[in-house]
């Protein structure tokens, strides 16, 4: 017999998490997410030394328009330490840190045991990490399996770059219908994007930076990964080429992207059939898991010609969806043009790791190895 | 003996000219481009009828940094009516304004023997009509020929739509020396380019729009014939296709494209190769005609990562120039991209009018008939 | 016996409203906040006569981050017209119709006796016609038994100019303890305070608009009336001069206001006095009456130095709070300085409109004469 | 016999100056400014010791809209070390130094006698060194002469905190025809006053900051000195008092002030009377002296409605001057209010700085002790 989620929300514990880099905007975005969560209890919170065993109240500039809970504004900070974090006994921790410190201590953690869902950048293109974002692509958890030969007990599930999450979740229901070749996509990105304090005001006041250090080749590499099948463990890239041009906007949250897809050879391009596809999203593939934090629909199309807009998309569904407009052909070039926006902080951080945890836990109920703990 | 236009600028008494719909954004560029320039004498200034007689500091929302000379400060406004533009004799007329109204009043002073430069949409596109970029298709002009048979007796001479203006600079110094087959283009449009009012605050700020009303039209329609071949008497457009997508970004000036460029076949690809050309941009129509308002170099490459910018960039050769940057190939993909930024008042609009302007003078004095006035 | 509104809230059939002029940014705030109200039932929407008929999803561009109700959305609009409106036999209507439609609709209504809770800016200083801010004078609404010589059968409440709702507010506690001579006010105002196209993204984007028309005046008279103290039908005001300085800056919502607050002679200024006497607001008008609208806290203290912000601080209490921060005193110029942030839609508009139609139910019920509808 | 410094320009040699933090914001203005001055020749720029050695052009982060010239571009920087900055022999250098770099830098040079205008907010308030805003005080350079007792052989002169600075020109001509008593004073700050990365862009967006570091002290403080009278070596500060509260706004450059003056008893109030003082500036303490950067007009009275404003006035007079508007009184309250734009980093940081070097010049060259160099 086979567990459902739901059903496992009822009967199990809580299980025990804390969030790494808790200061930080996606840190953030973490901790409002978990907080009260149906299968999480969060129980601890991490920053930088310097400020471990301040008030996290204290500590945070919170940016969040609900209000910070003030048993949460009360904990005491802890630093990215091991022993310290395994005082907790967690299952499962949410990494929000940069990856020059995840590279640290993610590898303890899982040495030990504890499940990490990293939003760091480093490692996501590693053949035996999953790189999640559930509707996408959740069967690739079993990749986890392999982990086992590094030594670890805890498995680590990495969360996709924020461009890259908005993106695949477009993709992925027109790839259902239509062969691609070519993905060629520009970005409108947030500043929150860059963190609390990355993109200077002098920077972006009545201006546009055409660049974004490193985010091209992470939208162009973990695209393929993402999109690519997974049978019999054995992982496929799709055969598209995708390449992208990035840039920084003065917009406080949402990624606006601007995408056009070339089609292979005698596609049959309908705009129509476009639009129910994404509408629709067949391939979903955690719809009926029961997964708390999965939208019931992750894709929505808007037909108004000025949408999506960052300002007003931004958290629709939660900000767990990503909202596409635009959507028009050129028959001609087998040319599909659309719009899609996210919300980066959620769809593409915070919000994606809490669903791909979740999903974890469905998947180690499922083949029933939840004994970490023990 | 040919003129040169050096010398026709120290002979030749100036020209007489005015502004069509001057109290707008783009008329009062005209107005600043004008004001004590070599070959033009400004003499008068037309609004909508109920500002007609009101001086035209009191009219105007003047927004340009170089302050309002107090004489033209004291002008006093005229309408948009043939008499009394003709009471003025102008040898040449710019206009400014909307395609609705231009419609009406562009043919009239066309037929009375008035050229006219027209920054109005309508007409782009017509046979006999020359859209011109001087620097990239000068020897379009030739085109007023065909007016003949319309029974006018001045010139009409349209500026291209000011996003593809900027485009079709940076793309024409690339198919000098590569066949383009594909050209994607998303623009990050200041708003400024929708005039005064067009872009209410509440629209736009923290905030992208994917959408602006018929400009994708015409960037694609007006690139292909700008950048066609016209070759005794017959107009050839490129085999090129171009598809654009455009938004609207919180930026005051300065368009910025991000620009995808897909070659044909055995393309040999270097992006040192593309630079140069761009740099050095052999085929620019104008130079060493002495034109006033054409800049030394109206393709600028910049190397730094995060650069062209439209609030650093938008006045690099007094906004005659396009600053292109980012300039890097995909050779499997036989792919170009760029960022090109140029300033959609100026090179987008009243720059290149005046430049067209000037094209004109030099063309009625080097094929003799620069009669109109006797 | 007195009926408390808590039970007033089961017992009684909902009233029937609607809002005049429901399109515009404070009418969809009304939308928003009457739809699904424990004591409203929304029974229509009126637009400009070039709308009516069309449906309101359709009609509006929405910019409330909560999503259009779908039932909303298929609301057909009615004009602004007495017959359209009394077919719907409404008690109360909300109006968010610009001064010049509400002179001539309002009084109509309010003869076939419809009560109107108007923010409209036309009549706020009539000696007859309350001008409320509920919290801080309440009891003013008696001044509606002024208006029987008028002839109207419905009772006329003006809603404040968003601004003074705002200062006013912060100003009543503080009155509650010292004795105010002078307050000069600096305004930086969000744009939404001039609706959905008033202030061109070209006038304010890297930028501020030292003035907005009326607004000083609005400020200086109003708050002087609502601070007003109202015994046995009159109503004396404060002898207190209020100066202001009003600018727009470029903000979607949430007005921040500077106040600089001059005492009488020998006050005996203390810092810590002023910050209680602001949290706890013990002279709330509304308090116990168990108005749904009506925030726990009307007044939020906050300490940090840099708070209160527009952008993370206009939704605290759900809008209708006033934050409250850099609360100083200079002793030797008899000086206290702080700064407050409301939000102009809410707390400044549509919010304090809803809570006066409680008031006014509650109102009602206690004196008895709610039989309008009968 | 009185050399006029006119003459001066013409006869003497160049003065050798030199930057000390040439890359930030205020040092790149005074690079600007410096750069063909007719009296002073630009020798040396430093910046911390990281950058030292390389080239300006590669060092800096070029943001002013004039281009940065080829030569000064080729630069090397050198560091803020006595040593380095001696070999090029210097009579002034200009200090664009934080306070905490400046405060052990400064001295040394002075010592060494090297005269320093320094933009560094240390030191500002103390009895024998000028705190110089030309045009109001130019008088108290004299304090200098008190200097000679800290055992320097350069002077020191500062230049005010950029409010100040702005504040203290537009009350000056109001001080020379009326007794004002209290000043109270709202600052709309451009983010460029708090440098390159000072405000970042997720704090400033959509948002007003109420709140910035040190800054109302400063503006309390050292307006009352930069007001105060010197006679015959002693500085009286006035009886006025000034209370400031300071905000960030989403402006790239110039301040603005939102100012409210009460006077003293019977003052005889005409608001003509005001606009004329502030218009003609008669004690102008630097007219007629030929200093090369002074404004013609160092404050400029609009009359329009809505100015001045910050993205179009913060280049009157290239800055140098401070634009008033929106003067008015209300006699009752013996209350003026009025609106100050000024540029920042020009009229607020290095153009004055260049101003006081120039006001240095003369007033060496007329004592007679120009002799640093010797």
């Amino acid at each position: 017999m086979r567990f459902t989620t739901q059903l496992l929300g009822e009967i199990m514990d809580k299980l025990k998490v804390g969030v790494l880099g808790a200061t930080g905007l996606v840190g953030q975005r973490f901790v409002s997410l978990l907080y009260k969560h149906p299968w999480f209890e969060l129980s601890f919170l991490t920053a930088s030394e310097k400020k471990s065993g301040v008030k996290y109240g204290e500590a945070v500039n919170w940016l969040i328009t609900s209000e910070l809970p003030d048993d949460v504004s009360e904990v005491k900070l802890i630093k990215n330490d091991l022993e310290d974090i395994r005082a907790y006994k967690p299952d499962i921790v949410f990494s929000a840190l940069p990856p020059e410190v995840a590279v640290s201590i993610e590898p303890l953690l899982l040495i030990n045991g504890i499940h990490v869902v990293s939003n760091a950048s480093n490692m996501r293109l590693e053949h035996d990490i999953p790189l999640l974002n559930p509707e996408v692509n959740a069967d690739h958890i079993g990749l986890v399996q392999l982990q086992r030969t590094r030594g670890w007990r805890g498995y680590l599930l990495k969360v996709p770059n924020c461009s890259t999450a908005i993106l695949t979740l477009s993709l992925k229901p027109i790839m259902d219908i239509l062969k691609i070749r070519n993905v060629f996509v520009t970005t409108l990105q947030a500043v929150s994007g860059a963190g609390l304090t990355g993109v200077p005001s002098m920077s972006i006041i009545d201006n546009v930076i055409p660049y974004i250090q490193n985010e091209e080749e992470k939208i162009e590499n973990e695209t393929l990964k993402i999109l690519g099948s997974y049978t019999n463990g054995v992982m496929v890239k799709p055969k598209i080429n995708v390449s992208a041009s990035c840039t920084r906007v003065p917009v406080i949250e949402g990624h606006t992207e601007i995408v056009f897809v070339e089609f292979e050879g005698d596609v049959d391009l309908d705009v129509g059939d476009v639009r129910k596809s994404l509408r629709e999203f067949k391939s979903n593939k955690v719809k009926g898991l029961g997964l708390p934090t999965a939208p019931e629909e992750p894709v929505v199309v808007v037909e108004a010609l000025d949408r999506p807009q960052p300002r007003l998309d931004r958290l629709v569904n939660n900000g767990m969806a990503v909202v596409v407009g635009r959507v028009r052909v050129v028959k001609p070039l087998n040319l599909l043009k659309y719009v899609v926006v996210g919300n980066n902080l959620v769809r593409g951080a915070a919000g994606t790791g809490v669903l791909i945890a979740e999903l974890l836990t469905h998947y180690l109920r499922r083949v029933g190895d939840f004994n970490v703990r023990s």
